[in-house]
């Protein structure tokens, strides 16, 4: 008989919170700008430069905001021969800091299933990105006290799990990860002998694009969570 | 009676290895670069806008090399009446990525004295910064092993070190904090009833200049240490 599960954890960005809707925005609105000053450009080409300058920065910027800020900023100089005007540089710093001071937008139905589990489980929330725009979402979230951690990572691999779980004293068997994506909430928590649930999100960043070669738990939303943890927790 | 100390915490950036060396050389070189393109700039000058440039967007970016270096490009655009030319912007970005990916050096003694003190102690690492850029400084310092947990934050305030001090299940009054901030690792460690050794480095960032209003033990080197938690932990 599989053990209890004791802890549910939650990926935030794209799981209890809409993100990547906010990133597809800043970007369309970028795109613009740019093609606004480079004629033979075409939005798809800038779209396209800057989603290759992001996964080139990631080894020496990380996730985050402030990682896809400096990537527009290089591709503005790579796309502009003559330079990136002053006032596009105050442009595309200023769709970043609104990217950052967005109000959180809660999922549906992530107020209530959070509140109801936090009743019956452990809960912990494991999320990448900025450490300084990733606590201020989760304080303005109002979930936080829902939560017993708050571990906000570099990278979501094995290894980051497999401490996490030690640090938690909780055993393999006895944890869920819930996330949206099946690359860094579900792969590697199966890896390291965990169970995850895959919430897909309407959008899911390329980089994050993963297809499993195992059949993988998949709700259509949070508020089917519960009961797949009855039937199968 | 004080209780013994059972819990050593160390600041990271020049505490345990250099940091501001490197971003005032950076910033020497960008100064350069600017002054080389707005002959009527000054070193000084640009130096000073810059620095206001990176106070201001604090609240946004918080601390860190990706925080820095989006101030530089901002900067760059204050000053650069007709533009950021393109190879300037790749230079800045290439600053950012030097800082990045510079090998750790460890101050004078580190290596010896955390060795040491972790055979009677229980040593924790409190830093703030880039998640990603700390998380590789400690890795490749080797020290990692030595200490039980990384805390990697926004901000070092009174509220930060309480968490800590609640998740580490340790009293303020067996907590000895060390490091090169009167700002962050002294005076908010004191405010909670904690204790605080403050080992100045020959450089220190403006933003971390503060004046106590009580007498801070300090010592010249970490070598000071071992001696010191004798007589007073």
């Amino acid at each position: 008989m599989t053990p209890a599960v004791t802890t549910v954890a939650f990926d935030a960005d794209d799981t209890l919170w809409h993100s990547e809707d906010g990133f597809h925005e800043i970007t369309a609105r970028y795109a613009e700008l740019i093609v606004a000053r480079a004629p033979s450009a075409t939005l798809g080409g800038v779209i396209e430069l800057l989603d290759w300058t992001e996964r080139a920065n990631l080894a020496h910027f990380g996730y985050g905001v402030k990682s896809f800020t400096l990537s527009m900023i290089e591709t503005a100089a790579a796309i502009l021969p003559d330079g990136v005007p002053s006032s596009l540089v105050r442009d595309i710093v200023a769709l970043g800091k609104d990217l950052l001071s967005r109000p959180v937008d809660l999922i549906d139905g992530v107020a209530e299933v959070v509140a109801q589990l936090a009743n019956d489980f452990r809960l912990l929330l494991i999320t990448k990105g900025d450490l300084l725009h990733q606590e201020r979402k989760i304080h303005e979230s109002g979930l936080a006290p829902l939560f017993e951690e708050l571990e906000i990572v570099s990278e979501k691999d094995e290894a980051t799990y497999a401490r996490i779980l030690r640090e938690h004293r909780v055993s393999p068997e006895s944890f869920v990860m819930v996330g949206n994506s099946v690359k860094s909430d579900v792969l590697p928590v199966l890896a390291i002998g965990g169970r995850a649930v895959h919430i897909p999100y309407a959008l899911t960043w390329g980089h994050e694009h993963a297809v499993p070669d195992c059949e993988v738990p998949t709700l259509a939303s949070i508020r089917d969570l519960p009961a797949w943890l009855l039937r199968h927790g």
